[in-house]
């Protein structure tokens, strides 16, 4: 029976439950607390800032792997250099905590990217945006997930705090053209340690207040998803990544991809392969991460669209109001996360597939008011 | 948050561990032992004879429901009783409890099944294997499955232990007749207490010594599955039961569908529906529990095939062999119940899907044989 860790108590690590029990895979995961998203596979609650909580917690560890990209790099070398498997490894790793890393490296590899600056002061930004501007994106290296930690910025005065207190983000923060897209788009892919490389097919993203709203896949032509799955690939063996990869790109006006976010881990744009693919990216990443050969990535259905469930306020947690949805659409997926409601959360997600790209997302955006108007009347 | 208790912590009860984190119900376990195949969702190790224990662990539960029906009428009457919401009630199950009470209640019902009596005595199973001979088949009431407490006999020897304890059986043995079948199917099918219900595609059940070997969906032409759901539903409804009947039948050579077993919960012949099925029969038979809108049974491809792997020796519990499959059959969905290994004893299972029923077969067949093999060396 091989044993995974997961670091990480959220919805990630509770998603990844499901494959483990059918794998017959042992899953532990390291929660923050007793209520966590996984607490039905919580092993230990805990602090990943301390290292010997993380060193206990690893013992007898096949692999180890993340909910999370929050545990800091010289707990992952010492995790490492204690034998333990840390997968994707602290060097891969550290590309998907610091974006300034990320720039650098995805530079020197010749991945296309928006343009892209290291700033330390004001003159710096303002040089930035006199020759990007009238608005860039500014974003603290580290820490920054669901649009926080980025801003759009049109006049110093809008990161002030944030260069008051620089020392905090290592000294720097991250500019970023403001790219003029058409579309988002992400693409999933994973990778064992015995280089064994797959992709599912290329998704739009749909973002609504710098939140993933809705996904579906595929996307894109034959071109455009090539040369997503190049940009993956070169991501994902030079950085050596192993287990799931998220690239999120943009799609420019001239159909362009232009790098915006790494994840080394399942991710909210790969929720669709649940239940529409033969090989869900939680199994994947299982399997990726005890270097067992990876699933097939083939769709099942021709088209697949994921719809987000956010929190509509702090007092419902929207899976009373599953039922309902359940009646009136029978051929639904539901995921629930069991978190705590509050405004704005991701607290579960819909999946539907078939062979109606647009009426999927019809179906699905009425399911999710019907749910998010129960939710916010009660 | 709905909470389900289950009681018995077989693969039954693991399987609908998934179906329950992607619901976000809970479920509570109440297993027989620490090493029990649902370890992962146990929330209590005792036994299930002892109504204090059952007492206990059924506090808080919207739905109690089974793994298996081995817990005694009297402590679920108990059970109702106190306001437990027993499902499928004390008053259905004792049909899947006892073959003779099952039988008389069929023949009421008027659905077709085998000739069947009871039997006390040695001379009346002499008069039934006289008329119904030279083979006929006896069973114990009680207990049976697997090929467990059933006996093909030709000779009142065969029987002469099971009538020298005839008392621990109730003081009778249920007599049937040797069905000469062409095949065998088993009809599934869900029903919530708002008397929704719904079935899945009749699936041809390939036995060998007793023991299901292949699942195969879906089986018959459209008179035989109309005559299969008919059946089924009238099973349902009239006996009511709630959550998952399977309905195990014989096809004779004129095409006639005989009732042979009834299981009111999910059953090794829905396994296919875990992976090839809008809604599994896990996911369903919580829907059900939880008088929940049930979910879409359509199957998501053509065909579907269900291949058991029985353990080979007592030393090799398999899962160490399935990374040989999946390097040759990166589509197969793989099972495991995480049993401690004996030869015969189901294990997993693994499940095909595609367009060409007779190549899943032959393919999951080679995938068996790989397993088997290097399980038997080792």
């Amino acid at each position: 029976m091989a044993i995974v860790g997961v670091i990480g108590g959220g919805q990630l690590a509770r998603m990844m439950h499901p494959a483990a029990i059918n794998l017959g895979i042992e899953l532990r995961v390291f929660a923050e607390s007793e209520d966590s998203s996984a607490h039905q596979a919580a092993y230990r609650i805990g602090d990943y800032n301390n290292l010997e909580n993380l060193l206990e917690f690893s013992q007898g560890l096949d692999a180890l792997t993340f909910d999370h990209e929050h545990v800091p790099q010289p707990l992952l070398s010492a995790l490492e250099a204690a034998g333990v498997k840390v997968r994707p490894s602290s060097k891969a790793l550290i590309h998907a905590q610091n974006k300034l890393i990320m720039r650098e490296r995805l530079t020197a590899l010749g991945v296309p990217q928006p343009a892209w600056q290291s700033a330390s002061s004001a003159a710096e930004i303002e040089t930035f945006l006199a020759i990007h501007g009238p608005k860039i994106i500014v974003k603290t290296p580290i820490g920054g997930y669901d649009g926080k930690g980025v801003r759009v910025v049109s006049d110093i005065e809008h990161v002030s705090d944030w260069l008051e207190n620089i020392d905090q983000f290592g000294g720097a923060l991250l500019l970023e053209q403001k790219v003029e897209f058409s579309s988002e788009c992400a693409q999933l892919s994973a990778r064992n340690p015995s280089n064994h490389f797959v992709t599912w097919p290329l998704a739009q993203t749909i973002q609504a207040s710098g939140v993933c709203s809705e996904v579906i896949a595929p996307f894109g032509d034959a071109k455009l998803q090539a040369e997503a799955i190049r940009i993956a690939r070169a991501i994902s063996e030079d950085l050596g990544v192993i287990g799931v990869l998220a690239v999120e790109m943009f799609v420019t006006s001239s159909g362009e991809l232009l790098v915006n976010e790494l994840a080394m881990r399942p991710h909210n744009s790969g929720h669709f392969t649940q239940d529409a693919s033969v090989t869900s990216q939680f199994e994947q990443h299982l399997r990726a991460v005890l270097d067992l050969p990876l699933g097939s990535t083939e769709l099942t259905h021709r088209h697949a669209v994921m719809i987000n469930l956010l929190g509509v306020n702090d007092r419902n947690n929207l899976v009373d109001y599953f039922p309902a949805v359940m009646e009136s659409n029978p051929e639904i997926k539901f995921h629930f996360y069991q978190k705590a409601a509050r405004a704005g959360r991701k607290m579960g997600h819909l999946n539907l597939y078939g062979d109606d790209a647009a009426e999927l997302v019809r179906i699905g955006k009425a399911a999710r008011e019907l749910i998010y108007n129960e939710g916010a009347e009660n």
